[in-house]
């Protein structure tokens, strides 16, 4: 957590209303950090449907590979997060760690343990001492209130300079439901995932399996389309529960993924998903300006999404960005070393709204004032057509500066 | 080219011989640089026997697009090199201006435009005037020395601190030759290939078919094994000539590339490659460290390869080295997310002698006192053993500075 907050914040943030069936408290139990909260535990008094992405690190954190297990049976009733250690690459240790922590908390709510969440951000590689707080989840338990969203999401922050939230509300059959989200994650951001981790609940009902399809579809264009610096955690994991709530309103039952009732809630969870990976990236490490690449005429979606993502990563676009430069030479370079079909030729390349590349080579209307005065905006839209087919997708990022280098060479976070 | 020399660079330089059939000469022609040279002839005598290999960029500029048409021919007559402007992405007309200096070239050497190569450096996208140096090539041609390996290094940098040559001698059937080759390279440097310009030179008497097979093996452990920032040059070109000036001494016909005869030319080849190839690291833009990462116990040596790229390349470790950070949590994250086998369990971490992690978790022994002495070395060895097979492979690498983002940010290059 740092003292300076991002210049690319939110200017406020979201008025969080409760979401019926989940409550919530914070703990400060000085894993790592003093004088705040890091740990935060999720109360679901009756069973939510429970769906999750995780990290495709070889090498997930213990508690991945605890939650991994128990999605199988789709029911949660504790999340339990702490923020300054990460208890990966703990070993034997890490899994003790888990399994207290988890056994403290189907305790404290009165569960099994298959219907407790966990996860861990923080330093990798030190062993977690889960006594510092499993021992005050019994009192979290029942403290833990319904309109604790902004305190829940500053409990999981590390280098986080503000706290992520996100809600929004849909009809299912007529049917007003809510959509509430928490995230954090300022670095070692990198599809696939993006975050490092997120926390969805709404009150709708809706069954585990169905809840999985929506989350696994939503999070390719949105937390699997932003990057900060390319490295993907070993803890990342985004969590989506149901709390069933609604039903009681008279929510109709869901069928499945494909049922047409679901057309406004997917909508609504898409854009809240959308808007808890921006203001991941918009508190990138050191960011001092937000990027959205466009790749269009791509030979197909993928295919753009890589070509993006080659952009979007490079550091010497990244760095031009930092110096408010129009070095649109790097994102030649870039296209060309994504492996993906290009042709020099047929290359397009606009600044904000200033073509600076047409035809493979420099637009002969190029106008260096223009393209700079789009690097000087806070929020500079790259896009490049590859003129070969109709493939099209978004990635953004940010830039790279002193700043990053500073944070991460500093810190051992 | 920068007032302040790496802190990497080698305490001298090669005193480099001449090496027969080979001339050389330079020229300030002021394409972008004022007050140094920044074009460089190198004139065979008799034709020589070419090899190369190029930039995988799906946009590579139009000097690679030419020598990669002429390689076809083997033979070489004459190599132009200018500094300042890439000639890349630049359409129409850097096609033109390849020609016109091929013309050039090959009236004032006389010879066939077939049997020119080119090369460029500098700035992508921006037109090159090829009339500024086009005029010179006649009296460079006349002029050409063979003694001016260290002037020809000076004349390709552009934000290479020092010029990068080298020199080895080997035997083919008990006839001395000689290998000389110089570099470029400091920025925008990731395999494949790694170094941006490098021109090696030798008097053996070696087929252009052979002199490619052992250029393309050759390059693998060396040039693609070398990254500053991941990124990739349009413009890579790494050319080897062989003038047959050793066949006058008795040196035996070479009958192909598995000719016994050819050991030692083939390790000296190698040695010097690597050579040229660590000069470009250490002079990595903003770099205060040279890392090499190890990576044993892979799958096999492909994977280990990637491994070893996915650490080297990955921000949060290279700022970690520039910190003096012994955060080997940050090359599990790296290991974790190469895509390739690995069994959390069975990792174990070095640097340098001091092992910090083994079986999945901190070395039982482990000490941030020796780990910490290690981080502040100048050149650190990174070791990982996946545990799983025995594919083994080293990549080079530098730390991520604030100097990198600086001269990135600052400088149009």
């Amino acid at each position: 957590m740092s003292a300076t907050v991002s210049p690319l914040a939110p200017k406020s943030y979201a008025d969080m209303p409760p979401v019926r069936g989940v409550r919530m408290a914070t703990a400060a139990a000085g894993i790592k950090y003093k004088g705040r909260t890091d740990v935060l535990m999720m109360v679901f008094d009756s069973p939510a449907a429970a769906a999750g992405v995780f990290t495709t690190s070889k090498c997930p954190s213990a508690p991945v590979d605890f939650c991994k297990e128990n999605l199988s049976g789709g029911k949660a009733r504790a999340v339990v997060v702490n923020s300054g250690n990460a208890n990966a690459f703990t070993g034997r240790k890490g899994r003790e760690a888990t399994a207290m922590t988890a056994a403290a908390a189907a305790k404290a709510v009165g569960c099994a343990g298959g219907e407790v969440f966990l996860a861990s951000t923080g330093v990798i590689g030190e062993p977690l001492d889960a006594t510092k707080f499993s021992g005050v989840l019994d009192e979290l338990a029942v403290s833990a209130k319904e309109d604790f969203w902004l305190e829940a999401a500053k409990a999981i922050m590390t280098t986080d300079t503000y706290p992520k939230v996100a809600t929004r509300t849909a009809r299912i059959g007529g049917v007003p439901v809510r959509i509430n989200g928490i995230a954090k994650g300022a670095g070692m951001i990198a599809p696939d995932m993006a975050t490092m981790l997120s926390f969805v609940v709404t009150d709708a009902d809706i069954p585990a399996a169905v809840l999985q399809t929506l989350l696994s579809e939503g999070v390719g264009p949105t937390f699997n389309s932003v990057t900060v610096d390319s490295d993907t955690s070993t803890s990342d994991t985004l969590m989506l529960f149901a709390t069933g709530a609604a039903a009681a309103d008279g929510q109709p039952a869901i069928t499945g993924a494909a049922d047409a009732a679901l057309a406004e809630f997917r909508a609504a969870l898409n854009d809240l998903l959308k808007d808890l990976a921006l203001q991941v990236v918009r508190d990138g490490e050191g960011a001092r300006k937000m990027v959205a690449v466009t790749v269009e005429g791509a030979e197909n979606d993928a295919a753009a999404k890589r070509i993006a993502l080659s952009i979007a990563n490079s550091p010497l676009v990244k760095t031009a960005v930092a110096g408010e430069d129009a070095n649109w030479g790097r994102v030649v370079m870039a296209v060309g070393k994504s492996g993906e079909m290009a042709d020099r030729d047929r290359l397009a390349i606009w600044f904000g709204d200033v073509r600076v590349a047409v035809d493979g080579e420099r637009d002969p209307n190029y106008s260096e004032q223009a393209a700079s005065a789009v690097m000087k905006e806070q929020d500079i839209a790259v896009r490049v057509d590859i003129g070969l087919g109709s493939g099209r997708a978004t990635v953004w990022t940010c830039d790279l500066t002193k700043e990053y280098v500073e944070i991460n060479g500093d810190y051992r976070s």
